[in-house]
């Protein structure tokens, strides 16, 4: 099919994703080891085994009498069981004693059960009979109110799977097991060439005609948003042999790389053809039927992934999410469960009217604002240049392939940033 | 109301944690100025005034010819307005020359419109005609294909409120602006003291009856994941004395004390009488409806909130998110817009029948399982003093207050890890 101007379309964000990601074998980053105390968030490398049973021996998980189960069997309010009270165990300490029939030993919760007892009966089921004599006001089954040695993980059992992304308790684990250093994968480097002559550092002092790196510095945010690390490269020249030097030095040192500003008509002809040139498969598409977002550049380079992107901030968050944040997962080593499905979504009402160009998918900013208990998305129209329209939504919604518009009220499902 | 054995019932979750937030008016922490670049989900502790407009001269959105839009008024594909190509502006560059009618001059994306152009025509819209001469197919109305100094931003705007969390397309619009310097608040210091007499460092070598501190580092995760920095005082003897000067100790130096493992029968007395012994208001609860976590503490002191934890790794968890995480939320200075109300929840149908005691909020860790395309929810059935049963879980769901259970095959909402 070809547009009225005789190009040919584009290909749809689904197309375009599914031949990045179906063209490269991706190979993950190196392992590195880390202090659980810094491991929050970061990628299993390998599967963590238990080393030893946890806990090591019965602990009580009350507080009360560590007594041998059989001694309260059929013991009520009105015919209790009277028990000898011959110790208390005191905690982080091995109990030095074996309990006998008729004897039971003062425990706190975590203390450690004597041989000879099998369950602990709570203080609210006690009562004091004479001087170190209690009556049991309820019968225990065995195990009752005691972890077993072992019961929460056992030696050789897989704690946590390689892939796993670690959470809180999952530190709390490990250093209940006491290892306290963990291989995890290394963060995906994520190389961002930013080019036009236009374009200076932030810090700089301006000439007009020039612009500061907006682009730069929104990547890094999403790069390390989604597990990456950015590296910036710098801003560089529209120029043949400066960027080919940049690309093949940022081929060695990371595992993706972004051109920022590389693939409007400009430097367009020049970074496809220099990505050709570099490596193969080179370009896998250029041109892409979303809005904002059209002229991306999508290619694999011996085996690694790279973007060319358009400039404009708004196509820049468009392009990453959908084709650069799924590479970038794939390359943290990290294994999708089920709650990873889980979208940052909401439903929310349009509150205007708003057209779209068939044939392309276009991606809507708004804000969202609450109007008499309902929730109301308001698109925020402007260029795709302006960085600001960007800074007052809150998310974004999607306007399908080939749908035309939204009508106002319109229920809509906003992703939100 | 009082229960079976006589003593008075707990409060309410709910009540609870009302009790907490009205009982003190919280200090936010000092600021710091921070590099925009290591800014990410920091919270601005002033408003982000535009120093400057953003642009700071007209630029062009798309590659193509800047005109005087009124020389294409009326042009067609048959009937083309024909322009002379008298210039080429160069990226970067601020034009030296003015257009005059019947000119145009070859412009890029992000280039600087010349004085007297007040549109850009795409490429796609213009042919050549002989050479330094373009047809255009198309008009262009007065500021088409342009972005005009002051558009993204104006000199004084507020571009970012005091309170917002910063997120990629902030960083990069402070870049665009040339800020590269922002006041956010410090992170609000956490402290956590542990204590029981049979808790060891994860590091130490193991006695039999003693067990590794699991819950420090369970809840230092959960202050990182929550915007604030933990503070491990380390593992603290039974003692009144010896608590009596950690906690005070901790009371000058953080925004937040955490006593784990202090509110349970063993040590339950002297941290209480030692949170009330330090200062007013002191213990506002003891004891909470919930299931895991019903012995725990909250307090405030001298305008800070100290808790009081039960030591069981599920216990802390909940109590964690009930009531600690809400505080911690306020500390941050975060103002909390509409897209923070989303929950990282999901919907699934529970696998089992459970029951549960009426008259107690219960939490049940869950693992989500897709069968037939359909999610299940399977609670995790494990004591609460059991680690590993929170790392096998994906979340936790809630049975409520006056309910006795849930059946097989309710939909229930399993609020995410």
């Amino acid at each position: 099919m070809k547009d009225m101007l005789g190009r040919e379309d584009a290909l749809t964000a689904e197309d375009a994703r599914g031949l990045l990601l179906g063209s490269a074998v991706f190979h993950l980053p190196q392992e590195i080891e880390l202090e659980i105390g810094h491991s929050l968030g970061r990628i299993l490398s390998r599967d963590i085994i238990s080393p030893e049973d946890l806990p090591a021996f019965p602990r009580s998980t009350v507080d009360g009498f560590a007594v041998t189960s059989s001694d309260t069997f059929g013991a009520t309010e009105s015919m209790p069981a009277y028990l000898n009270v011959t110790h208390e165990i005191l905690m982080g300490d091995e109990p030095s004693f074996d309990l006998r029939k008729g004897e039971c030993a003062k425990i706190a919760t975590g203390g450690m059960l004597p041989q000879g007892a099998d369950a602990v009966v709570m203080f609210e089921y006690c009562q004091p009979a004479a001087e170190k004599i209690i009556e049991v006001l309820k019968p225990v089954a065995p195990g009752e109110n005691v972890i077993q040695a072992g019961e929460d993980c056992k030696k050789g059992d897989v704690v946590l799977k390689k892939g796993h992304r670690i959470r809180p308790q999952d530190i709390g684990a490990l250093a209940g097991l006491g290892i306290i250093k963990i291989r995890v994968y290394e963060k995906p480097k994520v190389a961002i060439i930013s080019t036009g002559d236009e374009v200076v550092p932030p810090s700089s002092p301006l000439k007009t005609g020039q612009i500061r790196d907006i682009n730069s510095y929104n990547l890094a945010g999403l790069i390390e948003l989604n597990g990456g690390m950015a590296i910036k490269k710098g801003i560089f020249q529209d120029n043949y042999d400066v960027l080919k030097k940049i690309i093949e030095e940022s081929l060695r040192q990371s595992d993706i790389i972004i051109i920022s500003g590389g693939s409007s008509v400009g430097t367009k002809d020049i970074t496809a053809k220099l990505i050709n040139d570099i490596g193969k498969p080179g370009v896998l598409f250029h041109g892409v039927s979303i809005k904002p977002g059209k002229p991306m550049i999508g290619a694999i380079v011996n085996g690694k992934p790279v973007f060319g992107l358009p400039g404009h901030p708004a196509a820049v968050t468009v392009c990453f999410e959908l084709f650069i944040a799924p590479v970038l997962k794939i390359l943290t080593g990290e294994k999708q469960g089920l709650s990873r499905k889980v979208k940052r979504t909401i439903r929310a009402r349009l509150s205007r009217n708003i057209s779209s160009g068939s044939g392309r998918q276009e991606y809507i900013r708004v804000l969202l604002e609450e109007r008499d208990g309902e929730l109301w998305a308001i698109p925020i129209l402007g260029k795709s240049g302006l960085i600001t329209t960007l800074v007052k939504a809150d998310g974004t919604i999607v306007i399908p392939l080939y749908k035309t518009g939204l009508t106002q009220g319109t229920e809509v499902e906003v992703e939100l940033f």
